[in-house]
C-alpha cells in the first residue's frame, strides 16, 4: 500500500521535551501528530558528561542542568509523541528516514554493568571521534573513571583533565552504525519504570540495525501510543559487551504510522534485507527462546507459512544473534532474509 | 609467511575410514600426512536414510551396511588423519580449499532434540534439492517421521513412500552455505565420547562459516593431532533451530598445517573478512561468556592489543551470534571484522 507523507514537525531536545531514566505511561505528550507525519527529533546522549568539552553544546547543557528528576534508569528520552488514532492493539510503524550526529564525538564506557567487569574490575571511558565522510569512528583517548566509586549517577560530568586522557595505542576504525538505542511506546505496565530493560513496548533494545533505512514496529498499549526516542549510538557490536555503544547525541527524521492491520506482541524490525524478531530476558536462554517463538509467529501469521515449513526454513536459513548482554534483560534477535521468499 | 603445498592425498569415505557417533583419542589414524599436504576427503551425512533413494549411492550404502558400531552420538566421521610433527600444545591449521556436494539432495529434520519440540510435539523431515548453479537449495517434499517412536537410531533408513511425501506449499530458496558441521582433532579426554557436544577439540561446532575459503585453528591435544571431518551441511542458519541443517554428503579439499607459533585453547575460525572465536556450554549464558573471553584473549595475545582497548573495540565493533542451540552444549561465537585494524 502507498502511504503518503503528512505534515513535518520539529521536536528539539529541551528541558520541556526530555525525560530522564524512566518510562511512565501517564507522562503527557509534548507533541501530537497524525499518522503519516514526519518528525525531526533530537536525541541526547546521557554520556555527554564523559567529555563535556566534546559532547556538550548549549542545548545539551541546558537539559543536563534543568532535568534533575532522573532515574531509576539512565537514558535521556525525547517525547512522548501522541499519534492520533493509535489505540491499544494497533501497531506503531516508525520509519527512520535519516539520522545525523549532533556533535563529532561519542563515548564508550567499560562499565560496572559491563559483561567482563569481573575481569577488569574498573571502569574506563574511551572517547571516539566520528568521521562522517569516512563513515568511521576512531578512538582518540581514554581514561579510567574515578569521578565516583562507580559510574552510577546518570549524567555525571567529568571535568576535562588533559593529563588524564591517555592516547590510544592500536589504530582501529569502527564502521559507523548510527541508531537509536532506545525507541518505543508507552508501556502497558503502570508506574515509573526503569529505562534500562527492553520489553514488549520496545525501549532500550540496543539493536544497531535500528538506524536510517530501517522500520520499527511496536505494539500499541495506550491511546496515542506515546512514542519516544533516546540513547542514540554511533556504533555498537551485537552484545554491547562493555556496557555501552559509542554513545553520542543524534538527530533523526522519522515517519510514523498507525497500523490497524498488523497486530504484533513484541517489537519487530524491518531492514532493506531482513525481518527481525526480538527476545528479552534476564536469562539469555529465555531471550533466545522468545526470539525463536516470535520468528515462528511472524512467519506463520504475517507470511502465512505453515508452522512446519517455517520451522524448517528457520533452521536452515534464519540467523540468531545476541543483541545485548548488559541491559538487565538480555536480548537475542532472529533475522530472516527477505530473499528467502520466491514470489509466487 | 608463505606455506607451500605438499603432497595430495585421497581419503574416501569407506567402512575402513569412517567411524560413527563418537570420538576416541586412541582410534588409530587411517592416513598420515606432512604439514602442508592437501587431502581430498569425503564426508557422509548420517541423515542419508531420510530419503535413501536420493541421499545414498553405493559408497554411502556400504558404510551404512558395514559400520554398525555406532554411538553414543550420531555423526559419521572420516579419519582420523595423523599429521607428522603435531604435538600437544601445537595448533592445527586447516584451510578449506574447496567443497562439492556428493549428491543433489539434503535432509533437514525437525527433531525431538530441536529447540521448539515442545511446540511441535512431532518430528518431521524436509528434503531439499541442491541447485549448485544457482547456489540455492529448495525444499521439495516433507513427511512426519513415524519410523520409530523418536528419531533416535543413527542411520535409520526410512523406505521411500511416495504417498507419504507431502509437497511444499510456500516457495522458498535457501542460499547454500556448504560447510562441515563436524571437524576437529582427537580430544584430550579419554574414552569413547559422544560426537554431539562441541568442545575445545572442535567437533560438532556447527558454524556454517566453516566452509570453502575459511581456515580453522584447533589446539592439538595428542601426537599427530588425529584430525577428522563429518556431518557435512549444505546450509544452516545461526542457531540450527530445528535440530539439524540441510544434511548432505560432501567432498572437500583441505590443506593442513602444524603451527608451532600460534597457541590457542579453543577453536578459532578465520574467514576472508573475520576472525571468529567460540564458546560452548549447556547454558547459553556461559557459552556467550566463553566466546567473549576467547575474543578478548585473541585480541590481546594474537593482535597484541591492550585489554582496555580490545574491550572497548569489542563493545562497539564485534558481533556475537548464536551458533547453535541443539547440540547439548549450545554455542555462541564472536566475530571481529579484519577491517577494524588500520595498518600502522
Amino acid at each position: 500500500m502507498i502511504r503518503n507523507a503528512g505534515s513535518i514537525h520539529i521536536l528539539k531536545a529541551t528541558p520541556q521535551t526530555c525525560f530522564w531514566g524512566f518510562f511512565d505511561k501517564t507522562l503527557p505528550p509534548v507533541l501530537t501528530i497524525n499518522s503519516g507525519d514526519i518528525v525531526y527529533i533530537e536525541a541526547l546522549t546521557h554520556h555527554a558528561g564523559d567529555a563535556p568539552d566534546l559532547l556538550m553544546d548549549a542545548g545539551v547543557r541546558e537539559v543536563y542542568e534543568k532535568v534533575i528528576d532522573r532515574g531509576p534508569g539512565v537514558h535521556i528520552m525525547t517525547g512522548p509523541i501522541s499519534v492520533r488514532g493509535a489505540e491499544p492493539g494497533d501497531t506503531l510503524m516508525v520509519r527512520i528516514l535519516k539520522t545525523e550526529p549532533r556533535l563529532a564525538y561519542g563515548s564508550n564506557i567499560a562499565a560496572h554493568w559491563g559483561y567482563l567487569y569481573d575481569t577488569f574490575k574498573k571502569e574506563r571511558i574511551t572517547i571516539y571521534k566520528i568521521d562522517m565522510a569516512a563513515a568511521q569512528a576512531y578512538p582518540t583517548f581514554a581514561y579510567d573513571f574515578k569521578g565516583r566509586p562507580v559510574y552510577d549517577r546518570p549524567g555525571f560530568i567529568t571535568a576535562p583533565e588533559p593529563a588524564a586522557r591517555e592516547t590510544i595505542k592500536t589504530k582501529v576504525a569502527i564502521p559507523l552504525r548510527p541508531h537509536f538505542g532506545v525507541m518505543g511506546v508507552a508501556p502497558n505496565e503502570s508506574g515509573r519504570i526503569n529505562s534500562i530493560p527492553p520489553g514488549s513496548f520496545g525501549g532500550n533494545i540496543d539493536n544497531w540495525r535500528i538506524g536510517a533505512g530501517a522500520t520499527m514496529y511496536y505494539p500499541v498499549f495506550n491511546k496515542g501510543a506515546n512514542f519516544f526516542v533516546g540513547d542514540s549510538h554511533m556504533a555498537q557490536g551485537d552484545a554491547e559487551l562493555s556496557g555501552t555503544a559509542i554513545e553520542a547525541s543524534m538527530n533523526g527524521y522519522l515517519q510514523i504510522f498507525v497500523l490497524k492491520d498488523f497486530p504484533i506482541t513484541n517489537p519487530i524490525l524491518e531492514t532493506d534485507t531482513h525481518w527481525i524478531t526480538h527476545g528479552f530476558n534476564q536469562d539469555l536462554n529465555k531471550a533466545m527462546r522468545q526470539a525463536a517463538d516470535q520468528m515462528l509467529d511472524f512467519l506463520t501469521t504475517k507470511r502465512k507459512m505453515s508452522a512446519d515449513e517455517a520451522y524448517s526454513m528457520i533452521s536452515v536459513g534464519v540467523d540468531f544473534g545476541v543483541t545485548q548482554v548488559v541491559d538487565i534483560r538480555q536480548g537475542c534477535h532472529a533475522a530472516v532474509p527477505k530473499h528467502l521468499f520466491i514470489p509466487s
